[in-house]
């Protein structure tokens, strides 16, 4: 594709070269003639100066190219203007993407209960099992070894990968991309203990919404809860990995890195942004927009805003000072020693002085 | 369903109108007219001035609700008494739950080697295989995309969701229920360096038991060993994404929170219970009812009873002062450097005075 | 087999009666007559004193088991002699592995696209999918329920167990094994804001390559990026639930367990070994032969060889230092609150005398 046109099918300012054809995109380092790359971050401007791509996409208020690179003449790199570069690039990519998707049908070898009902254009893969009553909205993709149980809803243009259960009743809006092996409804972990110690399942019967433009990533699960509902809200993000007990409540537009765990009844806030591993206990409320650095252990609940660290977690500045002195620990043992030692010594040559200082003021 | 009704089925005394028509299970704060809630923890008492629940589930010795309510007249709150609240709410849930469950037959594509045993009631759902010699127990319900392997077998009464794996010469007890995802008896994580830096496989051909009333969350893995077994006891009751490494042993009703991580041959005794995230490392013995914080990192034994948190772990109230002092470690630091600089000054100004009382006094 | 014929296959030399029959292969406590049993590990060469195993696997250099075996007249246990008695114990317990595999060829109940290419003596099991243009190798087995995608390249003498997710155009080398649930390809969790606060899904649609003898573990979850590859260099071994995230590269010979996680763009060296749970920053360079101890969490680059602990993780040694003393923060806090009291009573009393003691010398 010409440059020229990328740059319309990007809403771009062009600098340089329209004629350029552009074939991939690609990272700044990895980038080489034909790959259209980009720059987000100021820190990696200066890659700018040796990159072997053919055009950038930067940031509207950046320096011209020219002045960034030291050969001479310096290679055409010509600019793709926007006023966000990070975007830009995540649009390219699909430009240029495969466009491959499954034809709309459903498979022979798929077993479709009679009374369940699927929308227009719906892909039904091979293997895949929809149970009685159950829906699913039109244009939304099935790929193989698919369980979708009775009663269960799911909205248009869904995405649903290869080897996902999506368990009776659940109910998933519009949009919602579920990666491979996600697991949605399974049952909660709910059981009370008898006076013989063992335990009685508590019925997980009761319901899960996954609202509208939300991702689950590969293997992560959502559990049911024996009454109300667990629900993830519209725009939610999750990756791979990552437990969703009974009961709890996802914020919109929320994003949870790979393998964070979240404790029953616990309510997250809009906007929230959690590492990896992070873990949260239950029945806590965390605040909109809260942040939790990689693999802290919520073990209360969070104000709105608030930026936590460690284990349990704490504000995350105070933390990281605490985390430095943390390895600073034998130095300071040592210093509470010495000081010890010290003030023994003193107090041994000193202590008689301040008796007999003291018998002096008498 | 009438209130009196209920409180019959579910063993309870009843305090106030029997007639009322109750249609639903719920939390004390969800709750509204026609449902039954309830209050296992004393600390909610004081939402029962609130609730719009029509009948609550009370321990026998709690307060009348009527003391508690603080309308004018209060609002009719019926009562069923029980010793055990929390039990009763339990099974009240499974008295309005769905009663939705497969029909038995085994469904014509589903892949039942000839030799396979399939026991009387037993419900086979479509794309399930299972292999030679396998059995399947009375009632048993196998869901969509199952795999059972060769000489596999599973009791009676149990319940497999979709997309679970079983694999060959697995042995699985009665009542056990397996979540969407797991996998039982993949093979242990067992390599033996060679001394040109790469890896040997050590055949894991041992096998798994899984005993009566266990259940296993979704995607949940329990890794089969080279030699010996990897068990998990009766009544243990294990939650998502966990991972139980080969020749692991698991006491009876055990309780272990998502995404836990058990190493290698560890053994852990019966009634323990550990919280999400837990990781125990490999070869090491928990005694019986040890308990475990979230997150808490075991690389040691544990002796029968102890509760343990932190990483390493340690015993949780030791672990919790640390804790504290953790944060203020800025604050110990500063404490230290004023000591430092007062002992300094001191020094500066009382040495002097020491030697010369030194001399005085000679 | 008689324990002659047994050490010729294995390469030992054999010190006893060549005549005994071997049936199986046990752990040293396990191990009761008939069994051929090992010790690797100095440690546990006193367990040779009550062992009821037949044969024992030992190192050349160890000492003869009679005088570790205190019966009166001792056991006949006879011995092989090898240089690694850990390898020779990997291939003895192969030599007794019930020899159990699929047979070749392509169950009825499989789909495969037309012009996929399915090399010789491949075995795909029932509700197998095989997408457009997908090649699967020479000898591979793939279990039941497994979803391979269009453009996928697998080679030979691979095993693929149930339920995995092998997506479009992914490529996996030779004698690579996937355990039960492993996700290959999904979806890299890449996502631009956008200034309403929702986001936007940058498409991941380069791939992942996996290459010979890599073997990943049940329900691990290998993710593709949006532009570049995700790579498993060669004889890396994985556990189970493990995250490798878009754009990750693992080097050869890696060892990681259960439930690691390495955020997006990290590149992981040659050798390195990962206990379980630890967590990796994205966009890190991970040296050669780095250790890093169970929920280590890694949060910067380290050098080739390091061992580190903790989180943030640090050097292994100086950690477990720290660690020490960080159950010990209530007691250092105490002594330095006994500190400024003594400090404060020296002062009170010396103060005056440095004072007049002051004076005295002017």
């Amino acid at each position: 594709m010409k440059l020229r046109e990328l740059a319309d099918r990007l809403a771009c300012r062009l600098e340089g070269d329209g004629e350029i054809e552009i074939a991939r995109v690609a990272g700044i380092e990895d980038a080489g003639p034909g790959d259209l790359t980009f720059v987000a971050n100021t820190k990696y401007l200066a890659a700018l100066a040796t990159t072997r791509a053919s055009a950038v996409l930067l940031r509207d208020e950046a320096p011209p190219t020219v002045l960034l690179r030291d050969e001479v003449p310096p290679a055409p790199l010509a600019v793709l203007r926007t006023p966000d570069p990070y975007l830009a690039f995540a649009r390219a990519v699909g430009v240029f993407a495969p466009r491959w998707q499954p034809e709309p049908g459903v498979h022979a070898m798929s077993a479709i209960a009679r009374d369940a009902r699927i929308g227009e254009g719906v892909s039904i893969a091979a293997f895949v099992s929809v149970g009685e009553g159950a829906v699913v909205g039109d244009r939304t993709i099935v790929f193989p070894n698919v369980t979708i149980g009775p009663g269960a809803r799911i909205g248009a243009d869904c995405v649903v990968h290869s080897n996902v259960s999506i368990r009776e009743r659940v109910i998933i809006g519009d949009r919602v991309v579920l990666q491979n092996g996600v697991v949605i409804g399974g049952d909660g972990y709910g059981f009370v203990r008898r006076s013989d110690g063992t335990h009685e399942k508590i019925p997980q019967v009761a319901t899960v919404v996954i609202e509208d433009d939300v991702e689950l990533g590969a293997n992560t699960t959502v559990d049911r809860p024996a009454v109300g509902e667990t629900r993830i809200k519209a725009g939610a993000k999750i990756d791979n990995l990552v437990q969703i007990a009974h009961g709890v409540v996802i914020g919109r537009n929320a994003l949870m890195a790979a393998q964070v765990g979240i404790a029953g009844s616990t309510e997250i806030g809009d906007d929230v942004m959690f590492g990896g591993q992070v873990g949260v206990g239950g029945h806590l409320a965390i605040g909109r927009g809260v942040v939790a650095v990689g693999q802290s252990g919520i073990t209360n609940s969070v104000d709105a805003g608030a930026m936590v660290a460690g284990y349990p977690a704490i504000d995350a500045r105070e933390w990281r000072k605490a985390s430095v002195l943390f390895r600073r620990l034998p130095e300071l043992k040592r210093r509470v020693e010495e000081l010890e030692a010290r003030l023994a010594e003193l107090a041994r040559h000193s202590a008689p002085v301040a008796r007999d200082g003291g018998k002096q003021s008498q």
